[in-house]
């Protein structure tokens, strides 16, 4: 465990990825008050809102409204996603923290049911897309590599194809003079292990020893925090994650699967392990109680039931 | 992770935990049915009630009836708790098969709260226990040291005093010309994280190299599959689990918080981690829905809602 960070940089992704997908109408105000609350845990990263088609996502109708009424704390990036150009030039009218990403798949069958554009086709719109950025002025800060551990329509994913996407990714930056500040890995749909994590890892990792990589991990079949604890264990110091497990899966074979790994439980195992999040827990713990507030239903999250130990390591209490 | 296990030993405990913590009734058919259908996966040890006083667990009233209702398979082992000599008279009656264990909290307060008696008083207990079951003729195989992670009562807890405990329960054990088959150290309120299981292991393990040392792990906290991953890079090939997540802590800060890790998350981790587990994943989850269906409400196993990778790999399905 050597590799094994001594601090986390974890990014929040529970407003967005909650708001975008549940089911009942959720107020303005009360995603407002939801990202505030987020930004007073020590979080330095909250995703407030995507900007995509409302007839789509009616739960982000509200995106501009909401990105709008947010006080901002100095200290904190209050971010946002869009997926095409006409989604950024929504974004870039708003008080948040714009910035581009790279994008693609390590699953070509994926790509093209996910966006209609296979890798290659993929790769020519990316480019379209960073000459968008440089006009706009937009900083490009990440890439992305998704459905990286496995894939529902492709079955398993080589390592080797990841790391190939990784290498056209970097390439692409290289061509607009970019350095990304970190690439990540996602497990789009639930397949990765701690076995896959290591196998990617490992080879990523060999090829651009250099590179900050980033995990982005979903739930979908329990082993969410044991694949971080693989992550952590080979070196990976930036999760993104999401408050209460806010989200779901779309692509899991059932209504009701977990999505993002939860961020107040990976702040616990984090801060047992010695690992700095900078992160009040028992705040973020009531942030998750407020987005069960909020949603009407329990979420995923774990420690929200069962309770932190602060109060316990301060004193007989039980 | 070279001390990786080839494959691992799964004690199933959801009948018991389950049926003892649900708030309605469960007919004695469903109780059956259920424990018959896990043993129809590959599990070879399924827990399937406790024999306890029926006025304070009265979801455990009918225990006599199920243990004789079920058609035991000849390569399983059905089996049952019992807290005292009143329990175990209770249990040799029925075709279930019972063994007797030795037991002690690594937390002083929590075995007096939850037994009544100090560490010194639990082993005179224990010693009278092991009369008994010589007297009975009933086989001693385990040991289990509870609290060894944490206590709500004690806040952490030393691994000198879980090293302690086992000393205990190995030097009684050697007293009676008794050889454990296996010490189990269980995280009883659900306080363990990765480094606390490193620890503790670690230890134990340095002082008793050859003895078999099992986990009952809990997922109060969400991190229940990331310490059972840290036990099985520890060379841990022993675990106990409950389908479904079925059962719930009791000593929780709040209703609702999660109790046993579910198995078939454990097992899908472990046999995409190459580790053998002899257990049918798909006829596991459906015995987790069964178990949703019996007990009428969702339960907190993830891989039951996620589903299985199987029909994925099989070929393009989604």
């Amino acid at each position: 465990m050597t590799d094994q960070p001594t601090r986390v940089d974890i990014h929040e992704e529970g407003p967005r990825e909650g708001f975008q997908i549940e089911a009942g109408p959720i107020a303005t105000a009360d995603k407002v008050r939801f990202c505030e609350a987020l930004a007073e845990t020590g979080l330095h990263d909250v995703q407030c809102v995507s900007f995509v088609d409302p007839r789509r996502v009616p739960g982000m109708a509200d995106a501009v409204e909401v990105a709008q009424s947010i006080r901002q704390r100095p200290d904190v990036h209050y971010s946002a996603i869009a997926l095409n150009r006409r989604g950024y030039e929504r974004a870039v009218q708003t008080p948040l923290h714009i910035t581009g990403n790279l994008q693609m798949s390590a699953s070509n069958t994926f790509s093209i049911r996910n966006t209609n554009k296979d890798n290659a086709e993929t790769l020519v719109e990316q480019r379209r897309q960073l000459e968008f950025f440089r006009d706009r002025g937009i900083t490009v800060d990440s890439g992305i590599v998704m459905t990286c551990f496995g894939c529902n329509f492709e079955g398993a994913i080589a390592p080797g194809t990841v790391r190939d996407c990784v290498g056209s990714l970097l390439a692409l930056a290289d061509e607009f003079g970019i350095t990304l500040d970190r690439v990540r890995l996602a497990d789009t749909v639930g397949w990765a292990s701690p076995a896959g994590i290591q196998r990617v890892l490992g080879l990523v990792r060999e090829t651009w020893p250099d590179l900050r990589l980033a995990l982005h991990l979903h739930d979908t079949r329990g082993t969410g925090l044991a694949n971080a604890l693989m992550g952590l264990q080979m070196g990976i110091d930036s999760f993104d994650s999401s408050c209460a497990g806010l989200g779901g899966c779309p692509f899991a074979g059932h209504a009701g699967a977990a999505g993002n790994i939860c961020t107040e439980d990976l702040v616990f195992m984090c801060e047992e392990m010695g690992i700095e999040t900078g992160i009040n827990l028992d705040a973020l713990i009531e942030c998750a109680r407020l987005a069960e507030d909020i949603v009407g239903h329990p979420l995923p999250g774990k420690i929200m039931h069962g309770g932190s130990l602060s109060k316990y390591r301060q004193g007989a209490v039980a």
